[in-house]
């Protein structure tokens, strides 16, 4: 931590703050400047709580040097964590892992019919959502329970692991039974309580980006889940908010090597929701194939026209087969 | 609804999306113009779910007339909604309210120091927060359930209701058992699961706007614990996330006028939160007043040099009570 | 500057920055930490350019401390300036200073007629634009020249100084022939040569925060005129880009305080570029004199409905004189 | 065009604005609907300025189909535009093409060595800037017209085409005699009279997108260029601004499809000053070959660690010989 003064702090301000550092059992130096006096703190293991200095006259900023997690750093930990699912391996090291199926769970044939066709197209791992945020609250929330029994159904049918959403800690007993990993969705990556309970559940755990997260708070969020015990965390990048809205979100394909320098864990992507719209899926799922994606999350929907839920960014089973020929021939051109 | 077709787009396709529309049993009306047609979509009641539609070629656009919310909205209640407790009215019409008190709850002797300075300075409801969402899980988190009571003790002392913030369902019953208003961060603001279950204990909740929600979604977040029943909700602008970092975030205190035209429901504002400095938080306070809040959420502290969470936004008791002198005498000149 | 290394950087990589630092003609203080070592660098006046060492290995980021901008700072300038221009003063411990006008000026007669309009409700500062920057190449363009000349004779037929945007270095000498003040716009706010070429006519320079830059970037982007010797600058808050809709622009009130902090230089705001709206105008007006602007821009239009750009956010006769009735009872109670 | 009325709008309001749509010249269709009256606008020849109606009692909003452009769309120009310049083809049937130089002229040395460092590796032009937009006036600003100079004397030694960027009107001639491509910034998307006098110029320009330009500005911004007779346009993707810091701009690949399908002109992509850290570039690079970009513009430099700007995120010749190894070799998969 660096304690940075104003220009006119007089001796005494600068000498108060050294004292106050010394009092939370730190060591203070100060770093006389030409314009300014700064302070550096030492001795701290990981992120220092300011709070009983930020207050004292004198202080023009505080910067941090240490971070708000360190479970998840790479820094701590500096081999790559493969999460194993089902007989699937997500991570560094294994080909990137297909997820796919639609948005929601709408009936049994729905589910079983997009299993096959998904699993026949060669992805690994069938999603579906049984319960659904929603803007607001007069669309269509979701099936609940009774979707889980037709996502594992489907799943069963076509020996695939399955995934779905977790909206809240009382739906976690139902969908780690019929679910080999929870998704934490955009809308709760800051729902800690969830992640802690989550955490605790020892299921793998996709946890999906904030819609305005920096990625400090996204690692600092799958921190949550890694202080309950539980290492099997996969992230996902699926775009995030910005001004422009000619996509549905701006995707941050950058994030990928970044989370890979930062953070043992895998990161995967999710095309569909980022652009939301049905022609970019493809292309931008190659790119982030390219950008090194532990693993990519599309929806397929058998009859997206009939979709009760983003049908306009849903491939449909032509369109998905394309794309998977294209994506295995991409993934031997990289070596997997 | 309008429907916007592609420049290029033939007549079969035009048509077909007309049979589309009409087949969820509205009325589709094509609007040719120089460049290309439009469709306008009649008889619908509120949002329409386009998804059965989105999918059909020829389309370029969609553009939603109706808003995902109606229960909120002033054009379907054109009173303005007054939310009482404990004696307090928050709403147009009423003396705006001001809410204050720490950031979290220490202990019972601080409450207790803090309730009585905000009671004499002439606050009329206490903050405080027992679960306390952090960023990272190695920081404080709030002394619980035992806070709650303390939080309790502190408002009868003062003879002051108390709003804390709740974070999951299963905190819903204690929290309600000791608390008189329901706070739902900016966090948790779309934790729809959270939002239906408030809405359900028919307490009154301050919802507090999303990070970097759209009024819109602030709008539909509250229309979950309205379709619940429950319309004593008072909505919170907290500053919203920006590239700019010289504050914490940025307030957006133009929303203020805003609501009181698109809603009925009381707009209050936290000028704390939103910058982050506690230099800056009499000013916009006072700004706040005058852009018509019903009300302010102010961080204050005994000894903010000693608070565990947010010291450096909280106000200590000089600086409230100065805040506080100046915002009656400008109340009383706005008319109050 | 502080250069942080990596966790694992070792002791050559840290030796060998230390040995660049100190190439530079700096000073290196190491600074070793419990998790990894940072290097304080000292004797620096002002900014560090860091490019020849940034790409040493082992660094794992570099935190600048000093800022790229000096003359504009308070902590070099400590009392604050005030603009004179035409009998009328902008900036602390005058009055807020009240300009006013319509967007583009459209004829001689409506720059007369709006010129004794605004003059007579109380406004100091005439403005009106003869160069309009439009997003497309289709919309009106202004009247160029000739509008010059109109607004000069609509100033002098009112007796007030008047300002007026330029978008090219070759139009400041007819600017600065008809304007007292030379109006830059938020899209050329880092236009650094129109910047330096406003800064050598000596000429008063109102310059406008561009659409999405930090108060650091608009600071920096003063001190290229400052620079020139040139320091008659206004600042002018208009709003900033954000993922919001609802209105224009998202009004950042917090930076005039900040503003008034951090620098000597007087800032005003503009609110109706900020909304983008008549009805939020007024009021955002109001909340802009309690937070302490030097000043307030705001469009008026003897007949909006006829204005030819912007008419929808533009206050006509009897709304500007009840704002301005409002404003001058406001700035009574506020001591003005 | 659509307008909204508000849901209490009274019938003779509904009339007062279809009369005012109607003396602007074009037909007005209302479409009752449950909720609300809205009202088609048909007959415009392309994008409808509404500033003679926005302000007509009743209206809640107006939504506009057509776009601020039209020369650059493909709608009116299915074909792709394909620049040539010096016996290179920038754009849709041509290989990517491959720009690449360091940020700033330094000297002839420098830049010859970067000519023939960047040609021997396979690249087609040249960059080099001579003119530099900096934060702050305290910077390097570039070499000027003796800058341009050795640009011009390094391509040709070469064998290349040149690219160097003009910031204002006065160093149009210059730049023209002595470069191929004239560049215009981010800064200066919105600079609409750089843009006109560059359109006049004839030359091939290459149009960087605004820090937080929507792509309606973006090719709004090209459309000026186009309105003046040139054609000879190269769009320019360098990441936006967004809250996230860890990178120096959020690299927004998915407009490189979206352009494709919305205007005939190439778009290109600049992964060095979207991503601000050299470790990001080749694999960013690399992903914007795989979005279908029409090339590249990397910054490459002799020796990063002593370039006066930009050093972080330059490649040096062993880095860059090797992405260009496994470019061509991904192209030549992609079947270029």
């Amino acid at each position: 931590m660096l304690i940075v003064m104003h220009h006119s702090a007089p001796a005494d301000q600068i000498e108060a703050v050294r004292r106050a550092v010394e009092q939370m059992g730190l060591r203070a130096e100060p770093i006389p400047g030409s314009e300014r006096t700064a302070i550096g703190v030492l001795g701290n293991q990981g992120y220092v709580d300011d709070t009983s200095i930020r207050h004292l006259p004198g202080i023009r900023e505080i910067i941090h040097v240490s971070k708000p997690y360190k479970m998840v750093s790479r820094d701590f930990h500096p081999a790559s964590t493969v999460v194993e699912v089902g007989g699937v391996s997500v991570g560094e090291g294994h080909p990137p892992v297909i997820i796919a199926g639609p948005c929601s769970i709408e009936s049994e044939e729905q589910m079983v019919e997009a299993a096959l066709l998904v699993k026949g197209a060669g992805a690994q791992i069938l999603r579906g959502g049984a319960f659904k945020p929603r803007t607001g609250p007069h669309s269509f929330q979701g099936l609940g329970k009774e979707g889980l029994k037709y996502l594992r159904r489907a799943g069963d049918e076509a020996g695939m692991p399955v995934i779905t959403e977790v909206m809240r800690i009382g739906q976690l007993d139902d969908v780690c039974r019929h679910a080999d990993i929870l998704q934490i969705g955009a809308r709760n990556m800051q729902n800690f309580d969830l992640l802690k309970e989550a955490g605790k559940t020892g299921h793998p755990v996709l946890l999906k980006r904030g819609m305005s997260a920096t990625l400090e708070e996204f690692l600092a969020a799958a921190e949550y889940i890694l202080a309950e015990g539980n290492s099997r965390v996969i992230l996902c990048e699926r775009g995030v908010r910005t001004f422009e809205r000619a996509t549905r979100n701006t995707l941050d394909l950058s994030v990928v090597p970044l989370i890979k320098e930062m953070s043992h864990l895998p990161i995967i992507v999710d095309p569909s929701h980022a652009t939301g719209k049905r022609s970019l899926v493809p292309v931008m799922a190659k790119a982030a194939l390219v950008a090194g994606t532990h693993g990519l999350m599309i929806e397929v929907h058998p009859a997206p026209e009939k979709a009760l839920c983003d049908g306009a960014q849903s491939l449909a089973g032509p369109g998905f087969r394309a794309l998977m020929d294209e994506m295995r021939s991409l993934m031997s051109y990289l070596g997997y």
